[in-house]
């Protein structure tokens, strides 16, 4: 099954621009504890590609922001613009819970495509579609020495499973085109209305 | 040096029997944390299989729940089923010792195995027994935001290292089954004395 | 371009020295948590050889230390002796902060000259160099529970970066050993002088 060329390149164009957006969200976190720059940039890092990273060291595959640099260069450049306006105006965090909810979603595809390209079962792709998805924030916490908020948040990883699971189940069945978007509707509704209503799992 | 196919056999159905319990005993470390039902299946995963994880991609081997996904599937029903029965009655972390200390026994065997497999100077193998071992454990605890239990915690690791050392030692010298199990013996026996007697390393 | 064989000698052995302080840089940080021995042990691993191990498993080469069991035997040794040492007189934080800078010098060439022999981007390549130059106190950091001071401390990670972008850039362009030389004496500069004055980034 193959992606038509389109929804390629708007799968590689949108998976860099959700970079920015977790960079940015990263940054936002890791001002309340006065990081300075470079440590701004490392957790800007770890919170937009740790989690693919981690997916491609997992799948041995070869990590996918060595070959590409503008992985690197589209993370840096939104975790700088992010620190250079949040020291003149407030950000407020839920500004980016619309686009760090698409980021999830992008990132639960990619990863769990990225599996399945590799040949493993439907629930091992399923999970590193979620490793892909929240590794990244799971790894800013580590260093930011918090507990991992997408543990306790309202859906967080379960948007992303449930997502996963939907796109490795329809993989083999509809059109690539097809099962990229409804997964994209799936993770994003999900997490929205959990963080509307305050959805909780049990505990 | 070739196990006989019933040790091999033996091997695997512990192994993944192993996992069940330190998926367990991850669970009712989360549960103090209020994790939700998603969080304690991430902690379990960590704790059964974060350790072989880190060996297999330190060592550049599959790692090993890519290719079979029984070793999921188990890891989560011991999760769920802990989690469900910890929410009916109080569950002990003491009654997760004996098994526990079992499971640290197999998968230091594990780990030093594959190590040695891969060609490894015996000290280099010990050290990935180790690894394979107690990273889950660490990994758990990380994960939680706590000081890693193992740095602390009587003889864990050093169970775990003596065990690893005897096992190198052992593997070109005696019949591999017997070398599983006086690995076995001498790791549960090492770590259980300790957590009897209290017996700590010095500071 | 090549190492005259006089530099690659010196390199390794002078990584393989560096090791010892960097592991014993971990002890003294350890010692304050009451760790017990092979807890000390393990966050020598960590500081000494982690960043390293990272920057392998990133860029799919093998590991360095599961060739040469050399790494490992450096690092406890000198662990060994810290620990050993250090229960006797009191050992300052800041009677390693020359040799610890040297270290960092000594990993941030090491690792960029990793990546650029895989063939990767500039840009790649210094980080690369960055990583394998602080992951290592990084990850010890979070092993004791403790905010990664990297991300606070004066301009470690920054003297690494500024390094690792001076090599990357001279590799090509001049003879080994000069590139050689004059990163590490702009790392080395850089982290002594931002030391003595207290240099901080913005914050």
């Amino acid at each position: 099954m193959d992606f038509s060329p389109n929804t390629a390149a708007i799968l590689y164009w949108s998976t860099l621009f959700a970079s920015v957006f977790s960079a940015a969200a990263g940054v936002i976190d890791a001002r309340q504890k006065k990081f300075d720059l470079f440590g701004v940039m490392i957790i800007a890092f770890c919170a937009a590609l740790g989690g693919g990273t981690l997916r491609d060291v997992i799948l041995d595959r070869p990590v996918f922001w060595i070959g590409d640099p503008s992985y690197l260069v589209i993370t840096w450049v939104g975790a700088l613009l992010t620190f250079w306006v949040a020291r003149r105006i407030e950000l407020e965090a839920r500004w980016f819970e619309i686009p760090d909810a698409i980021a999830l979603a992008l990132y639960t595809i990619a990863g769990t495509q990225a599996a399945l390209m590799v040949g493993t079962n439907w629930l091992v792709a399923s999970f590193m579609g979620v490793i892909t998805g929240v590794a990244g924030g799971i790894l800013r916490d580590i260093l930011l020495n918090e507990e991992p908020l997408v543990f306790k948040g309202p859906f967080y990883a379960t948007a992303s499973w449930a997502g996963s699971m939907l796109y490795a189940v329809l993989w083999h069945k509809v059109d690539a085109n097809a099962a990229v978007i409804s997964t994209l509707l799936l993770v994003f509704m999900v997490r929205i209305s959990a963080i509307k209503w305050n959805l909780m799992l049990p505990r």
